[in-house]
């Protein structure tokens, strides 16, 4: 008997966030986090279910619950074995629906889709792998992880041959990386200091919190007014001390020649990154961008929808530091794709996260890149926010603002049974 | 009493054209031609009705409909006057719910339903000033022209004050072509010969038809199999013979060095452009590309979904061609802002078109270009494909291969009411 995919379920989750102002910015001024979440069933039985989701901050989080239907509807009856076998195939087959297709195409609701559903499959895979998804990616092959990757646009760029070569010279140092890992972690910063929302004797309060349990970096949400800015920019610096680091999210907000402005009216207070300054499709304005502000680095990704614009930003030298999302990307292989466009072009990849179960998820693809691809930590950092950890049955764990990494085999995708009812939308308790 | 938007009705129209492989291509082998389909509905006695549409290819369009709900539910309770009044405050207005945005950002199915609202208030705004929409666009001033952008991202490429200049210098010829498109009609060319489903038997016979019923550019579809491509060109062009213009479009089925080598291995028929080559969202590829093949055009742009992408295209000189498209663009705002650019940028725009309806709108825009902005014609070519047309109230009207000037007031956007219900899915008899 093969055993197979036999069906799904799907839950419109969301969480009442914007009645805090927790996860506030420029563009994003009361976001509702949430979560389209989907679990594979299969009458496997080692291996019963698969557990993905994708983020979104409320409103429309029923379209992608659909638009997780009809791609997920697509993985139904594939034999598990397929699909562990060889998940490049299977991430291949389910964005091969033209129809679906059209409607991105590789991006917005149909692509949050995917990334839910390729996730899954990837928990599926790590569960019955028995590890957790860094070990099992970093247990691969060289050439079993480029099989993972949708080449037909990044050739350009770079080839598979060129990205086994990439691997095969970070092959030797895998085991002590790995050692590593699991004595130190991996490094982290802090995002929950900074939200626009918060006044300054709370933004002023929580950097000291921050500094006292030990960041070493802070993350200031800016954009709306450059006053504001200024005045919070320097109450941070001033708690955190010359030596940690300051970075800047514009979440957007900024044309061209503002973000250029902007910049110049904080540079002063020594910043690190510049996180998103304007529109995440604007290749050429993120290198103009770039030119003009270095030595402060652009940071953005966590709106660039697939790995051809991460392979653009990379070739443009638009951007410093690869900020990939675990959902926004269209899942696992989508992320490998572009960690290995960054590893090649030398910018480090620090992974936005934060929202519901991004730092669950993003932990998993740091590790595996530092273990088999870059070898390198140096100005590597996972973004953490402070939020809804409790809701997962395996959440990050932290020590001394760095992440251990996660022994639980599956992807720490998998949110408690009673989170899934509570928060479920519109019926669940939470929003009676 | 304040006329105001009371209500709208959205419908999931399709039709079956993958039964007879009409518009197949190498990336869509068997699309059902679709619409997302709304009403604005008001109670102002003179415009009871604005309809607008996107238009998607099949499965999906089920999620781009509740989207256009979600959209349109924004609408609600807004004054006619304002909306009639301030068309750029409007589409701002629209997009601007921070948890439907972070579904795109302004791409995908919720961009796609922006589209169909945005294109419903012009139906709305042209009806009550008793004008088709060209008119009512190529009668405005420069200053409101540029009112209708949301300039935020577009200033590195193009200023509001830069594009009033443009817009001034084109005013004193507006009468003189208006009256020359009335009397002459808008260039346009044709699809309908080169389906990738069609054998060579057909391809032939609908080439010859092409040429017997005036037209004189044809374009084929290609990506699939280089030797099968390069034996349709043969046979195209050696019945179009050496004058007429022939086309070709891979629907973005190749890499960037195998779009290069694709064209070489057809160079040799006298290819006017060469269509989405590769991925729409790969700029740098594109301008690779156009960089190895001119002096034949790079053409792209019904997958590129906002102005900031066409600013990209024209800032790198990646595209000969702008294709906007009415209804992967944001609605008519964001087509009146990639105009500018390309005018700008003196790089022609011929809109894609077929699919549904997609003609009857894009007409209206080429016409406003003529007229008000980039008053040429030469290079310029409306796509005609011969399908679907009679669903319309107000069809497109086409002599000796060119678009006739629509006179009804609004956006010629009007389905038949019995097309609604006959094409409605999936209850409607043509489903059964």
């Amino acid at each position: 008997m093969t055993a197979r995919v036999v069906d799904f379920e799907t839950v419109d989750l969301r969480f009442p966030t914007s009645r805090q102002l927790d996860g506030s910015d420029a563009m994003n001024p009361a976001p509702d986090y949430s979560a389209a979440y989907v679990v594979l069933r299969t009458d496997h039985p080692a291996v019963p279910e698969g557990h993905g989701f994708t983020f979104t901050i409320g409103r429309g989080n029923d379209l992608v619950v659909a638009a997780v239907r009809a791609v997920a509807n697509r993985a139904r009856g594939i034999p598990v074995d397929d699909i562990v076998g060889d998940l490049g195939a299977f991430a291949r087959h389910l964005t091969a629906d033209s129809q679906l297709r059209w409607l991105g195409p590789d991006k917005g609701v149909i692509h949050l889709a995917t990334a839910a559903v390729v996730n899954a499959a990837w928990d599926l895979a790590a569960k019955l792998a028995g590890k957790p998804v860094w070990k099992l990616l970093a247990d691969m092959s060289p050439r079993e992880i480029t099989d993972l990757v949708d080449w037909r646009y990044l050739r350009d760029a770079l080839t598979p041959e060129a990205a086994v070569d990439l691997l095969e010279r970070a092959e030797p140092g895998r085991a002590e990386r790995e050692a590593r890992i699991r004595r130190e972690g991996y490094p982290a910063y802090t995002t929950s200091a900074g939200w626009l929302g918060y006044d300054d004797a709370k933004l002023r309060r929580l950097c000291q919190q921050a500094v006292d349990e030990g960041w070493d970096s802070v993350k200031l949400k800016v954009g709306a007014d450059l006053a504001d800015d200024r005045r919070r920019c320097r109450i941070a610096r001033e708690i955190i001390g010359p030596d940690r680091r300051l970075m800047i999210d514009a979440n957007q907000t900024l044309g061209v020649a503002e973000a250029v402005e902007w910049h110049r009216g904080l540079a002063e207070f020594g910043i690190w990154w510049f996180e998103e300054p304007t529109s995440p499709d604007d290749v050429l304005g993120h290198a103009t961008i770039q030119r003009e502000i270095a030595p402060t680095h652009v940071a953005t990704g966590e709106h660039a929808h697939n790995p051809v614009m991460f392979k653009q930003f990379l070739q443009a030298g638009a951007i410093g530091i690869c900020q990939i999302d675990a959902c926004r990307l269209g899942g696992v292989n989508e992320a490998v794709a572009s960690i290995l466009l960054a590893a090649a072009h030398g910018v480090p990849v620090c992974p936005h996260a934060g929202g519901v179960g991004l730092c669950e998820l993003v932990q998993h693809l740091s590790i595996f890149d530092y273990v088999a691809v870059s070898g390198e930590l140096e100005n590597r950092v996972i973004e953490y926010v402070d939020h809804l950890h409790e809701h997962f049955l395996d959440p990050v764990r932290l020590r001394d603002g760095r992440y251990l990494p996660p022994e639980a085999p599956g992807y720490s995708a998998e949110i408690r049974r009673d989170t899934l009812e509570r928060y479920r939308f519109p019926g669940g308790g939470a929003w009676h």
